[in-house]
């Protein structure tokens, strides 16, 4: 229990979380009727006090850096967690694209007047109070931050220790810019606590937090779910399949599987595995996994795949559940589509598959039958993103099915509100 | 743990409860892709069966109501238990009127051509498997397994045990409907024993069930949210305001304070306390009272409400946060619109509150600030129902901020597939 860059003191959780949820409650309730040109006006002007401020930033970054190896920090995640002059002046770029999107807010639903002359509407309102909970990259703190003002949510904040300077000095930045437009301070709060005590508290005040997004490794995910007493938005895991159908077209096939396995292994929405159907598997293996091994993609194959394919390493029961997250991918032959579907069904954490076939019907089954958040036809699993499909920047990616599946953008921060007005209405029996 | 109608035995509530889940996940792939004209011929069968087999459901419902003494129910609940020919008719009614809907699955929620050439949309599917635990009225088996089917879902259903008999002829049913019209036996199911071990069980599996909606008293439903590893749709209380503003008309006051309270004083958007401008309470509140007093109504007022109304009980603190489900109104006196929605926002339940006036900006302020479900403005609280929003029929009332707040229909039973169409579409960098 300590509070980073003092001495160890002891800290009184409770008191600490309750305060710090109640403020951000109380800066929601004035963030929901907020105008949307000061939100916008708030994005902007972080956006240019980030790029003004970049030395600070800079500063506080190298403070992390110089920890890295204390927390055995791996090549990746130190990679992550470096800023440099053009990521900051990324991370104001998606400040200005937050602030050019429509404002969910005040959107209206749906509406009618009744048979009874009763005039009914259904408004997008904001949720509330956000609470993010993330790993490594800096600009998350930034993303999330302006996800939720712009859907006039409070945010509450807490980043892995390992970046806890760098967030420090981008909060106060957005916080001085909250200030000077106006806007509550306390609209984006930075857990001052590193522990993981801090954020059990948090994750038990239902009355004060309206959401948890964790984003991270799958035990972050469990845990918090395990905990909070709020709603969870969430994924597991990205077990996404790409499944290669007969008839289809081999070139169109592996250029599928090569951009979703390798384009960039370390994220969600890559493939883990590939299946392909038994009709295609002679001419298909040899030409994939040619191209996968120039990608420098370790190939895991079932027996089938690997009397084609010899130099296959052999693939045990296990592989077939893993997001590996790296450039390796199992592959297996299947007799039909059915037996792919079953395969995905069961092995698919509902997250993203995709079918490369040119048969029509086929597609419509693939389609009908997976019951993932997105499912792809001759197109890569990267493309279950925010950005790609048309939402705008995105707060995470969602397996649930309950309020939002699939990349979460504005919309997704956000409830609805029914508004009546009558004249003097009363039911009758 | 005894099976009704049978001499008590030992059961095995885990492979019996995962067996109906499991089941029941299966009938809900076949049911995702069944087409609506299936689910409709099931309605309109099973309306028809149920008036043309109303002899066998009087002759449970007779069980259980010779049982009702023992299990020491009250007058009310007796009541709801007891059904009458003209009653099945009305549930035959529900089951045409849900028939009648537009069948939410297959709608596409949004839809784009991206500028790279690949077709993305957002279409409904069901959720899967819903978990409806109820109490009393036996029309609640009718219409939660017409609303899930109808969007999809299969239903487990966990009646009380006081309608046991009445359920499980009214689950015969349809079920023999299921059959004769090519959709999958499990697609409703009825949970076969009545004791609280089975519902515990049963909200322990998440990996079948999708969705856990309770309705009944706020034990009960605290229970359910306690246990539930799935998500949970429900309110715990409806704890309705209606607020009397200066200026206002009084006689419209009046007539919505007496809807609000005494229409059906049972129901969860029954208003519990009356909140009164200062500047019109002298004349509103005696006229006011008069007509309560007609309706049977009970009124418990603060200091102010009782200088002005002396008859009225004195109130204790305790009242401002009860749902009395009872001709009896709590009664205040605030001094400004602005002490009224905080008042609202301390004892309210987010469920559904209401403002009398006739200024524009005060009702645009009590509509902006009050964060409950359905906010009412010169019209009963009453009017916070699926029916009456345009919904047609409801599963239920959700005071939750997460995926469905108000009346949930079938729309609310279902989630999103986003379904992506490319021609060999990658992603660069």
């Amino acid at each position: 229990m300590t509070v980073a860059g003092s001495e160890p003191v002891t800290i009184d959780h409770d008191a600490l979380c309750r305060e710090l949820a109640q403020r951000a409650k109380g800066a929601s309730r004035v963030l929901a009727t907020a105008r949307g040109e000061l939100k916008n006006a708030w994005l902007v002007g972080s956006a240019e006090a980030i790029v003004v401020r970049s030395r600070e930033i800079l500063e506080a970054n190298a403070v992390d850096l110089a920890a890295a190896p204390r927390l055995d920090l791996s090549a990746t995640a130190i990679d992550r967690l470096t800023l440099t002059p053009r990521r900051i002046q990324a991370m104001a770029g998606s400040l200005r694209e937050v602030a050019a999107l429509a404002d969910p807010i005040g959107e209206v639903v749906e509406a009618s007047r009744r048979p009874n002359g009763l005039e009914v509407r259904k408004e997008r309102v904001p949720l509330g109070v956000v609470f993010m909970i993330y790993e490594s990259r800096p600009n998350v703190t930034v993303d999330a931050a302006a996800l939720c003002v712009k859907s006039g949510n409070a945010a509450i904040l807490r980043g892995g220790k390992e970046a806890l300077a760098t967030n420090r000095a981008l909060h106060a930045i957005l916080v001085d810019q909250l200030v000077s437009n106006g806007l509550p301070e306390h609209a984006v709060s930075l857990v001052p606590v590193i522990d993981r005590e801090a954020v059990g508290r948090l994750l038990a005040l239902p009355e004060y937090i309206d959401l948890a997004i964790p984003r991270g490794g799958e035990s972050l995910i469990r845990r918090v779910v395990a905990e909070a007493k709020m709603p969870v938005l969430k994924h597991y895991r990205g077990n996404c399949h790409v499944y290669v159908h007969d008839p289809c077209d081999l070139e169109m096939a592996t250029r599928i599987i090569v951009n979703s396995k390798a384009q960039r292994p370390g994220v969600c929405n890559a493939a883990e595995t590939l299946l392909v159907h038994r009709g295609v598997a002679d001419r298909f293996l040899p030409i994939a996994s040619d191209a996968l091994a120039r990608a420098g993609v370790e190939l895991r194959g079932d027996e089938r795949a690997r009397a084609v394919v010899p130099a296959m390493t052999p693939i045990v029961a296990s592989d077939w559940d893993q997001e590996y997250l790296d450039k390796i991918l199992a592959v297996g032959v299947v007799d039909s589509l059915d037996q792919a579907i079953e395969h995905i069904t069961r092995h698919g954490s509902g997250h993203t598959d995709a079918i490369v076939t040119t048969d029509l019907e086929s597609a419509r089954r693939f389609i009908a039958l997976v019951d993932s958040s997105a499912v792809m036809v001759n197109a890569s699993t990267r493309f279950n993103d925010g950005g790609e499909l048309g939402l705008g920047a995105e707060i995470g990616i969602s397996t649930d099915k309950i309020h939002a599946r699939g990349p979460c953008g504005l919309r997704e921060l956000t409830t609805t509100k029914w508004i009546v007005i009558g004249t003097g209405h009363v039911r009758g029996e």
